[in-house]
């Protein structure tokens, strides 16, 4: 069954919100069933940071590899890349525990080439996506900077990179700031297009750490709110996270266990939820909260991100 | 002849003031003569700058490399480096008229790091070295920002690579200034390497582009004018230089043609210059002015570097 123009309709234009893997995979999906000039990226800037003088952003360029489908084994990165540099830094002396391979190194030197020239994080993304031959529209949520803090128990304030790479994000996050987040304005074209979109998705990443400073931006929540669908898809399954602490975050943060959490950490937002089939279980706590959909949500490979694009455009 | 330790006397402590090329040659040189400890080389930072966002010091990395034995072709970068870095930027749109080598950039890419974590140029000068293998001391002229602008016929006032490097240094230099320098102080040892020198010797680099910037940081004319001898080794060939504008630098500044010329622009600082073989009729012109010596100052290659540099150390 044909998507892409279906008994004559025009295909429906989506909004994806996504952080890193998870939405990468998400969005590596959509684009494999939709045109690519119906489905627009609204992707997470606040783990951005400065790493060996470099302009860094971690979901940005995951999700930008994914689509371009060359990402590392483990979703982040560029497939066979070698570290090479990160030896040299190494040797002299340099702190090397937050890694970026040598090609991953130059996407970062674009990036940061075209911010010393006085580009903007949007325009530098535009050509990096344009180079790597992506053909869906990518926007930072924002081109001001946006830096997620974590607070760990004991009330100290970290860095997202501090708290998630190096202590190996094993602490327990009582609270959560987006420094900046409240003066940022969404980049241009964000905004225009979750209002033009028939829904909008929001990614199986970790909703605290990387959707909750997508919608702390002004202005974005709102133009969230007023889509006819917003369709979110859980990224637990058993109340697990498959890959990083979601579940943990979510349970230190207050948030109730399971995708009853989910629901809770986006207050509202959600009129469609997406859970897994292991999850059945949960469909009585959930009913009448939110329209549920059950499928297989796990996305391994391109054929299930596929599949998964699928059952979420059948929704709609 | 051996000259490490002749006759029994410890071998004389030198300092080298260089530049780029023609200063790593005679650096390569000397180091393949005297002991690692006995020679230090005091380089150049006017035209340091920022590209793609990193901190790059071309003098500084050219010594180094030549130090090394692993500089490129033309006497700069690194032997057989690649450029896809380039390419990757150039696809992405940007300006990439300052080329850096794949091997190149991450030397740079250590140094931003370096200093981005609050590091002195000097002490990211020394974890280079380190890592490349380089034994002798090599100090950048000052840790401060110092920024060499030319003033070009029209009065317009270039950046140092602008000059150089974009327009290719076909412009005839009007006028020349150090920005930062007046402020500047000499890097950490710097001061303490010349005065303890039995020679300071003044690389064949050009005389106002190269050797100008490290003398108009305060204190360390006057450090090298208390030196016991101070041998320039010329940078010209019938009045010519072998590579850059020196000779046409020097002439659209109003110093007199060849090795005169030399002489002038040190203004009484030598006490001793090198000229080449092919020179020798200026000797007339140079009595009475300089302590003259001949010889052949040619540096294709590390042997004839090494016979250079013995030439130099036997005047003293």
């Amino acid at each position: 069954v044909g998507l892409r123009g279906e008994q004559g309709k025009a295909p429906k234009r989506v909004v994806l919100i996504s952080g890193g893997v998870g939405g990468a995979r998400m969005a590596r999906g959509l684009a494999e069933v939709l045109p690519s000039d119906v489905l627009s990226v609204v992707v997470n800037v606040g783990d951005d940071l400065r790493a060996y003088g470099l302009a860094v952003s971690p979901d940005l360029d995951t999700v930008l590899y994914t689509l371009a489908g060359i990402e590392g084994p483990h979703g982040w990165g560029i497939a066979g890349d070698t570290y090479s540099a990160m030896e040299r830094l190494s040797e002299a002396g340099l702190d090397t525990e937050f890694k970026i391979g040598d090609k991953d190194l130059v996407t970062n030197l674009v990036r940061t080439a075209a911010l010393d020239r006085g580009e903007t994080l949007s325009q530098a993304t535009v050509a990096l996506g344009a180079a790597m031959g992506v053909e869906v529209q990518v926007f930072p949520a924002t081109d001001a900077p946006v830096k997620t803090k974590v607070a760990i128990t004991g009330g100290e304030w970290l860095d997202f990179q501090d708290y998630f790479v190096i202590r190996g994000n094993r602490d327990d996050v009582t609270d959560l700031r987006f420094d900046g987040a409240e003066s940022a304005s969404p980049a241009p074209g964000v905004v225009e297009a979750i209002s033009a979109a028939e829904a909008v998705v929001i990614a199986p990443s970790n909703p605290p750490l990387s959707v909750w400073p997508v919608l702390a931006i002004p202005g974005i929540r709102s133009a969230i709110e007023a889509a006819p669908r917003v369709v979110g898809v859980s990224p637990l399954f058993g109340g697990v996270a498959l890959k990083g602490p979601a579940h943990r975050v979510m349970k230190s943060l207050g948030l109730p266990p399971g995708n009853l959490g989910v629901l809770a950490a986006y207050q509202g937002l959600l009129s469609d939820l997406v859970i897994d089939v292991g999850d059945g279980t949960e469909r009585d706590t959930l009913a009448g909260q939110v329209k549920l959909h059950i499928t297989d949500i796990r996305m391994p490979d391109l054929a299930s991100s596929a599949r998964l694009a699928r059952s979420v455009l059948e929704i709609l």
